[in-house]
């Protein structure tokens, strides 16, 4: 197989390419992102078909990619330099491949009876995690709010595992309006709170997480239905915001596979 | 305050200190660590009393910096250049200080309870993240086998927010010597185990938890008591460790509070 090969960084789509992989403000308007590695390109094309371009590092030689590739012959597929591709991934080990794709826009069911607020989560690595928490709890939609990192940023893309794939995602949410919208109790994750082993988790339940340093905001606590906590040993201040997320989301989960 | 101000790279103590914070082997040799930032110093002072040595970056101006040193007046302190401080932090925006600490050895409880046992987790922020869970839970000793990393690398450590100075941790163990005389169930993390939520958790137990990419080797696979897994969502392949770990921990937590 030949592509064409690109070996200057005044390289008009290079240069396209870079923007989108560094800016969140270029991917929102471009709707578009960069996919790392053949786990989260095939994630993708199990969704939602073929991506718009494959690009691939000079000398790479795995035979994971070349498979891939050879899978993919239709897909425009463009070669950079080693040192270029390296520009266009977040990973120390480049894997080799990347996938320029649309962002893609799940709906968010009618009346969803199990969902995630997350306010203000700042490291992109962490927002991914909980992104793949909440598609394995089953969680129906996750909300972020302006101040939350983006969700199709590269790291956060890595983090979530294609996770970003299968759960409806709302970026730039309105927290407070999707709070008094949602039919059901929401639960606030705060320090004062009651035992969120106390609460009854199978009536419609959104989980409302904050900013690991600050918590959640004092209008958003108020304006939840009930704030609850993780009962824990004094020999810890609190959780980070990705572990606060995998116990509540799992303790719905525990509760509701009883019914 | 005036401090020894150090600003070459020639120094034997810089070239001493910049050795601790990249080698582990110099860490586990020398029996001692850096500490990042006021609030590790803190937790280290409240369970151990003095460190032995404390570092500031030149500039540094933040009142929570400056608050700790006056406090600490009595410990032999340094000042280094931004730039050299800079080679000994792991973090993007250093907190402009550093505590040099001998590793405290917590003793592990006669026959502890609550265990997690950890294979080959590689990243440290993830060693820290699932420490910092583990003292949440209460867990009474971590063991990691040889392929973990280090719980004392400047990394793990900021993950674990000062988990690693209070939970006994015992590093280089040999995980099937510890799964064979662990005087309780011992439980490991598996696709193919029984449901967790199926498992009585009040009576002693151990958690085993491998390797994101591998998981369980085989042989501490046949070797545990029960293989559990967490159910989960058909939308995702797996948990990532620290995920697994924080909801393994909990639910014992959760059954051990209804006792």
């Amino acid at each position: 197989m030949t592509f064409k090969h690109i070996t200057s960084r005044d390289n008009v789509l290079f240069k396209q390419l870079k923007k989108l992989a560094e800016s969140s403000r270029e991917r929102s308007k471009q709707n578009q992102t960069l996919l790392d590695g053949v786990h989260l390109v095939n994630a993708y094309i199990d969704q939602f078909g073929m991506p718009e371009l494959l690009i691939i590092a000079e000398g790479q030689s795995s035979n994971e990619v070349n498979g891939l590739i050879q899978h993919l012959v239709d897909i425009p597929t463009v070669m950079f330099t080693t040192l270029m591709f390296a520009e266009l991934t977040p990973v120390a080990s480049p894997t080799g491949i990347l996938a320029l794709i649309k962002i893609p826009q799940l709906d968010v069911p009618e009346a969803p009876d199990f969902v995630l607020m997350l306010e203000d989560i700042q490291d992109p690595g962490n927002l991914g995690g909980i992104l793949r928490t909440a598609a394995a709890a089953d969680v129906q939609a996750v909300y972020l709010s302006t101040g939350c990192t983006d969700a199709w940023s590269p790291k956060a893309l890595r983090g979530g595992q294609g996770a970003q794939f299968v759960l409806p995602i709302i970026e730039r949410a309105d927290l407070m309006a999707e709070v008094q919208q949602f039919k059901g109790q929401t639960l606030a994750t705060a320090m004062d709170g009651e035992s969120l082993y106390e609460q009854s988790l199978t009536e419609p339940t959104a989980f409302l997480i904050g900013n690991e340093g600050a918590g959640l905001s004092t209008t958003l606590l108020q304006a939840a239905s009930q704030k609850v906590h993780i009962p824990m040993s004094g020999k810890v201040e609190s959780l980070n915001a990705a572990t606060a997320a995998a116990i509540c989301l799992f303790e719905r989960a525990r509760q509701a596979a009883k019914l």
